[in-house]
This record gives structure tokens, C-alpha cells and sequence, in this order.
């Protein structure tokens, strides 16, 4: 599992790095390999200043070596694992964030995650994680519809009962609380899944994680290139705060990796090239802005309204 | 003291904002009262896009209730009191932040703190905390050495011992674990105060917040108007990025606020106007900024090289 999940990853960095170049016409990925002194490392892809892109970033790591006994309480998964469990452990990951210049093009992260206890074999010491959200500026209902239903079909193809329940958990992870607002339109959210075998969860992450092209890309092709005012832009770079808020405040990857000493660059690669904090901001009533504003505080059901679906 | 502390930081956000006002020339401090639905409020001002400071705030806050048992384990100050001290408190501070525009300008922040619980008669059951620091993007090594001066002269008019255990204390508190630099040149650093009579310390928190002014004007006037390059805002807004992820990530005031409710836009006021995150930036061996960067991982003794005081 550690290297068909490695390979896997690996495979759609490239598939999805060369996705983005195409659709930006003009910027190139950069790409960093790094090591990490206590075993393993990663290979990081920034593109900065492209036509349609301010800043993409997509990175993979595989990295392995002990856990701290705070790591361990800290974790998301393998909770249930005995307090003399071996603190080895192994995690493989790919994460993207990728923000376009266009106000009303929206930003796009996504990742998958597989980590192991010990050697993986004990039953509960190894699980998946992962998820992709939408963080637009301007809401476009019929582009927030297409990138969950494209989601919904991955999740589908692996469970009808997954999409319902991670789009929740979606909502409820990216939540600003000091705002009591979500960071974007959210998507899917899921961690320490275990409940099958790893085959069919790396198969269920696979899809996925290309499926964020499809979900993503149309979206992109339809708004990179429109039209925008100053105070459009401006509201852009407000949200993008938003953005840098919740990951620094509340991201546990972010958080974690920071306080733990992964590697910075690679943590904050999901940052904006830029942000602005204006004191006291509230849009206009009846504003484009105040539209989105009102679903970041009331998560919608995109998909409720369409025929239903056979399952 | 909770009257003659409110009374004292409401004078000094007076002639802290009529000094800035005065010293920018075109901008105006614009003012919010709020309250606290659990008892007090504050009075925050905010001075964006003026000629000189591009975001200036300074607020002041005087509040009370009951805190939470989380809320008092993760506290700075009065860790001795008994576990079942009444868990009620006032609190009194007044706070600013002064983000020039010219990249040769450095950035200022200062506050100064009261906190009491129960009804404050009981000896720990007070104290007062503090300090003021310097976040310049280029090194102007006389602007630092006469920030330091001021505030040292400052802290000896309390205690000779003051400065040398402060200027420390906020070397080691403004640390980015993260990138293993300070976030700033420093300056004095102080909490959990009250080896000496509440009226001695008063005295020095007054004299303290009242010296910020012929410490940081000086400076101002000197650089707010210098020429400057693209490469060189470009740098200031990188080190603003760095600015952002120590309050967010580290600084106890910011989390703690944001975590319990605090007023979110009096709390993020302390955040620049625009920042920005360039993937894995490195100046130039040798550059202004290379210089900037090694002070920060190697804070210096500032006023170490001068004549002996008398003290």
C-alpha cells in the first residue's frame, strides 16, 4: 500500500500539474524535491504569476519516522490504537491549492492522505483521509453545482452514502468560527477512513483526486478570462484574508505542521500571493458580496433541487 | 485602579492618535465604540490609507465577567491563585498598531495591560503586562539603537533592571518557530507583573505607553517620505506576511481572543492593510534585506556598544 499509494500520488501531481499549465497558457510549475532529515521528503510544484493563475501549488510528500507522544494525541486518526502502540509510522499525501487572479474565478484545494501506525498490518493503524472545496469570491450557483456534482459521482462510484456525509463534514471543518462564516462553498471533507479495504480506499482517493479536473477546470475555462471592477478585485483580496485566517487559526494540517517543524514552504504553499485586511468590512445590502457572504454563513444543499438520483 | 487604569489608557489613545494624525497629515482616525454583551467595551480607532500609515489602529478595551476554566488555565498572569478563586475579572489595556506605506518606515506595536480577578484585594490576584516593539523591513541601525534608547530610559525611571529582562522577554516572545526569526528588532516585553504596589506600576505602564511616541515619531519623520523601489515594497509586503503569521499562529492575546469570542475586528485591527506570500523567498547573499533577515535570527544587544550608564 505504501507504494501503490506513493506511485499514485505521484502520478496525479503530474496529471494535474499539467492540467493547470495548459489551462493557464503562460506560467510554469517549479519544481522543488526536499528531504526531511528524520526520514523521507516530497517533491513541490509552485506555479507564480501565470496569466490565469496568482499562485498554484500542488505538492506530494511520503515521509516517515516516530511520532511525538503529543503528535499521537493530536491526530486525527488512529485514536482507537493502544497507548503502547509503536509510534512508527509511514504518511503519503498529495495537496493542491490553486488560486486564479480573477475575482470571479474561484480558488480550488483538494488532498488525499494515507498514513500507517507500526507497520500497517494491525487492524485500525492505517487510514485515509482527504477532500476538495471551492472558495469563489463571487457566487456562481450554476459553477458551485457542477464541482459537487462532479464530486458526487466520484463519491457515488465508491458509495452512494458517502457524498451526504462528507459534504457535511466539509462544511463543517472550513469553518471560520471567529467569523462564524465557512471559508468557501465547500465540496467534500473526510478523515480516518478504515471501514474497507485499503484497495478499495485508495481506488475511492484515486477517483477522487482526478476528479478535481473535471469538477475545477470548466469552472476556470468559464471565468478566468472575465471581466472585473477594482472593488471586485478589492473584495477578492478581502476574501483572500479570509482565506489565510482560517488556515493559520484553524487548518490542523497547517497548525500542526507549523507548530511540529514540517516543512514551512511546503505548509504555506497554500497561502495566497496576496491578501488585505480592511478594518470593520461589510458589503453593501443586496451586493454581490453580501450574496456570497450570506451562503458562507448558511451552507447550502447544491444538489437538493435536481431530479433525484438512482442509487 | 480599575478607574485610574481606564482613565490613563483613554488619555493615552488621545495623545497616541493625535500624534499619528498629526504625523501622517492627510489621514483621520475614524472611531467605534462597542460593547460586550457579558459587561464592558472599548473604543477602537482606525486610521487606513493616510498619507504616511497605510493602516494605523489603536484601541482601547475595559471589560468584566466570568471566565471559563479554560479560559484561566491557558492565562499568562495569577497561576498561584487557588483553584476555586472566583473565576470572575476585569481587564483594562490599551493596544495599537502603526503600519507605515514606505517600506523604510518600520512598523510599530505597543500595548499595555490590567487584569484583576475577583475583586482584586487579594495580593496575586492582579497584575499588569506590557511592552512595545519595532517590525522594520529594512535596518536602520540608529532607528532601532534609538527606539531601545527611549524605552530603556523609560523602564529606568521604574527599575534599572527593567530593560535588560524585558528587551529579552521580547526577543524570546515575538519568535516565529516556524521560520526561527523574531518577528521584529524587539524592544521590551513584559506580563504577569505585581512584585511591586499596584500605584509604583501604574506609574511605569503610563510612562511606558506615553515614551512609544518620542521613541517611534522620530523615526517616521525621518523615513515616511524616503524614495523607494518596487523591490523594496515588494519586500515590506513579504515581511507583512510574516507579520500575519506570527499573530495568527503564535500570539497568545490574538488566538486566545479569536478561540473565546472575542471582538474579532478589534483583535485582527493589529493585521496590515496588504500582505503577501511569495513561495520560498530568499534574498540575495549580501542584500539590505539578507541584513534585515540575519538580525532577526540573531537579535543584537542594541544599546550594548554605547557609553556605561549610571544607573
Amino acid at each position: 500500500m505504501r507504494t501503490a499509494m506513493s506511485e499514485m500520488i505521484q502520478a496525479a501531481q503530474d496529471a494535474l500539474t499539467t492540467s493547470i499549465e495548459q489551462l493557464d497558457g503562460r506560467g510554469r510549475f517549479h519544481e522543488d524535491h526536499w528531504t526531511r532529515p528524520e526520514g523521507g521528503g516530497g517533491r513541490s510544484r509552485v506555479l507564480q504569476d501565470g496569466a490565469v493563475f496568482e499562485k498554484a501549488g500542488c505538492g506530494v510528500s511520503m515521509v516517515h519516522g516516530e511520532l511525538s507522544k503529543e503528535a499521537v494525541a493530536q491526530m486525527g486518526g488512529g485514536q482507537g490504537l493502544p497507548a503502547d502502540f509503536p509510534r512508527t509510522f509511514f504518511a503519503a499525501g498529495i495537496s493542491l491549492v490553486f488560486h486564479p487572479r480573477n475575482p470571479h474565478a474561484p480558488t480550488m484545494h483538494a488532498n488525499v492522505r494515507y498514513f500507517e501506525r507500526g507497520d500497517g498490518s494491525v487492524p485500525g493503524s492505517w487510514w485515509f483521509g482527504g477532500g476538495a472545496d471551492l472558495t469563489p469570491s463571487y457566487l456562481y450557483d450554476e459553477d458551485v453545482i457542477h464541482f459537487h456534482r462532479t464530486l458526487q459521482q466520484a463519491c457515488d462510484r465508491a458509495d452512494p452514502s458517502f457524498y451526504g456525509r462528507y459534504k457535511k463534514w466539509c462544511d463543517d471543518y472550513f469553518f471560520i468560527k471567529h467569523r462564524e462564516e465557512r471559508r468557501g462553498v465547500g465540496g467534500i471533507f473526510f478523515d480516518d477512513l478504515r471501514d474497507r479495504t485499503p484497495t478499495q480506499l485508495l481506488s475511492f482517493v484515486k477517483d477522487m483526486i482526478h476528479s478535481v479536473i473535471p469538477a475545477y477546470v470548466p469552472i476556470i475555462e468559464k471565468r478566468g478570462n472575465q471581466a472585473y471592477s477594482d472593488l471586485e478585485k478589492n473584495w477578492q483580496q478581502i476574501r483572500r484574508g479570509r482565506y489565510v485566517e482560517f488556515n493559520l487559526v484553524y487548518d490542523r494540517g497547517t497548525v500542526f505542521g507549523l507548530k511540529t517543524g514540517g516543512r514551512t514552504e511546503s505548509i504555506l504553499m497554500s497561502l495566497p500571493l496576496t491578501a488585505r485586511w480592511e478594518y470593520d468590512h461589510h458589503p453593501a445590502v443586496g451586493s454581490p458580496e453580501a450574496a456570497l457572504l450570506a451562503v458562507l454563513h448558511t451552507p447550502r444543499d447544491w444538489l437538493c433541487s435536481e431530479t433525484p438520483r438512482a442509487s
